[in-house]
């Protein structure tokens, strides 16, 4: 009997554990499917670009479950309406009736497209999405995998940064570290996870939440140093003036549009050193932040693989259309979570951000915060003493 | 009996490894000496910044072993003459006549110029430099204590950044990664460990050690992306043109004399983007080279506990005036090394560059090159696989 066809691709912005999820979702399906893998995301599915996934290549791919990146090549997703039929034209011709994609929102959405017009040609395709973004900014989902590790990353080097700014208190006063984090402060907020007390890095956090004072930020590096001496600050790339406007973007090109943010740290660092007349250094942590692979979460890394493995459960079973979630079950007496499905339909397109609940009235990230990252980033993190 | 007195002491830039010598001398040396801790460098010693270690406060020093950063604070070295009189006043004041230091090249040069002094009042003073310096410019030892580490962090994430471009190539075609080195290429160099087929990052690195030509460079980008779509550079921050100028600098503080290098990466991706058109990113690596924790090598580790352990023994010794020394004993079958002892008056006020035999016709690391740091960084570094 001839096998069914499964699709697996990988879209948006890699991260430490979406390989983990694709060898993880290969391992469970390519006993019983033909398996095919669709290079550099929606435009292997564009331009035909299919490679077979088989015993001639299947050990080279069970080699990426723990490497960094997408082995099958991602893409950004502007994609037209006529794009989106030509996809449907080509999963026809090529009868493929089940895809398994992973990434963030914008992925999320070309799925639902994709199905909406398979569905209004008749044509039975089953699509599953698998949530991958270090952003950790889709609704419907406790969180999303990749998040954790960037977390962690974020939590361990501004504690380790912080400590070697300690050590040289007495010529350079201000570290500004600036993490990913568009539209909203997760990755930001991250850092506070190694901070037992208020001597510890980092001093002062500021996120996509709260309207973004220059006044404000300058006052408080002062009184912080003012206070020890010297002073850690973590930034989130995405922070906004009261207009919603950033303070610093570059372009990854010389006259394109297509534009990524960071900077913002080193603007600051300018103004430190200006107003305030502090030493002042300026660190982006860049794109170790999704693929520094030391640094990845094992809870993050078991979750990838469940739900790699959870979407050939749900093409078996029958479901269509849908992201995977992840549920907290519980926090008490230990972290555990389910994997449950969401309508693509449902998946929207604003950003989640950080709930007040888990910010303090200056608008950082609070107790309640920490206690709900520490299972996903490592219950390893902890403060380093301290003598002088 | 009254028990002789040690002051230590941690001066210059942090390593991931400073603490760990410091408390290996405290281990080795709490029951037999009277032990005292230089606050910030030799700050501490011109302003009697001395702080008694003994069992008060000994249990929570012991727990800076594994800690990045230097736990009693560092100081930059600009010493006057008078500075040095003062430092040799407060000795005397203090009845310290052994010193155990750790630091770089000025570090060195410093306390041999404290010894002098001593020598000429007649005051025995004993003198143990711990060579201690992320930048593996020191002369008369095989590598610095702080190396291995930054060459490790230096090669993982150039390794996990460069899959992250890979992944992303049909929309990012060059990153440019930037390492500390002021004057040596060392930490640049150390990038190409995991590399082991044409095809990994990073496809091109430049060094202090060549003269660097602009045009040269857009060239050679301009080949590599035109071969395989992306690629991965890695730039010493030290690099310079033929009049010897660095490309970029930046200080620290507003207008004072205070500079630190950064920022080539930068300068270099807006030619990239301007120049060639290609779709670019700067990625510096920032003081994670110095402090993450988590990608310390074993092996730096391990020999900064045994010349921690090493400096008593010379104080027992009555050697005086020394810097110790890692010497390579042997490569094969395995790697070993013995620790000896150079005169702090042989030390030369020039940085060590890498030598001609460790580089190839281009001036980038050969295979020779990458013998010689794998036992220092870790076997454990290997190139990941590749499916597209």
């Amino acid at each position: 009997m001839k096998k069914e066809k499964i699709l697996i691709g990988q879209s948006g912005g890699p991260t430490s554990v979406t390989n983990a999820s694709f060898v993880s979702s290969v391992e469970s399906a390519i006993d019983k499917y033909d398996l095919y893998g669709a290079l550099y995301g929606f435009e292997g599915l564009l331009e035909e670009k299919l490679i077979p996934i088989n015993e001639h290549n299947l050990n080279d791919i069970l080699k990426f479950k723990k490497v960094p990146g997408a082995c099958l090549g991602t893409c950004r997703y502007y994609l037209s309406d006529e794009d989106i039929e030509m996809i449907v034209d080509n999963l026809t011709k090529h009868e493929i009736r089940n895809v398994v994609f992973s990434g963030g929102n914008g992925t999320m959405l070309v799925l639902n497209k994709i199905y909406r017009v398979s569905q209004s040609r008749g044509y039975d395709l089953k699509i599953i999405g698998i949530p991958k973004t270090v952003d950790n900014d889709l609704e419907l989902t406790d969180h999303t995998p990749g998040f954790g590790s960037a977390a962690r990353f974020v939590a361990l080097s501004t504690r380790d940064i912080g400590k070697d700014l300690e050590a040289m208190r007495r010529f350079e006063q201000v570290r500004v570290i600036e993490t990913m984090g568009r539209n909203s402060g997760w990755i930001a907020a991250s850092s506070v996870l190694a901070r037992e007390t208020q001597e510890d890095a980092p001093h002062l956090v500021y996120l996509p939440e709260k309207e973004f004072k220059l006044n404000d930020f300058l006052g408080e590096v002062k009184e912080s140093v003012n206070t020890r001496g010297y002073t850690t600050v973590v930034v989130s790339e995405g922070i906004r003036n009261g207009k919603g406007e950033l303070l610093a973007q570059k372009s990854l090109q010389n006259n394109v549009e297509t534009s990524v943010l960071g900077g913002v740290s080193e603007f600051l660092t300018e103004k430190v050193k200006k107003e305030l007349g502090f030493s002042s250094r300026a660190e982006l942590l860049g794109m170790s932040q999704r693929s520094f692979q030391m640094a990845v979460s094992t809870q993050d890394y078991l979750e990838s693989v469940k739900i790699g493995k959870k979407a050939i459960e749900l093409i078996e079973n029958d479901d269509v259309n849908v992201m995977i979630s992840i549920e907290r079950v519980a926090d008490i007496p230990e972290y555990s979570f389910e994997l449950n499905q969401v309508m693509l339909k449902d998946i929207v397109k604003t950003e989640k951000k950080i709930p007040e609940n888990f910010l303090n009235e200056a608008g950082r990230p609070n107790a309640e915060f920490k206690n709900w990252l520490r299972p996903l980033a490592g219950f390893d993190i902890s403060a380093y003493p301290r003598i002088i």
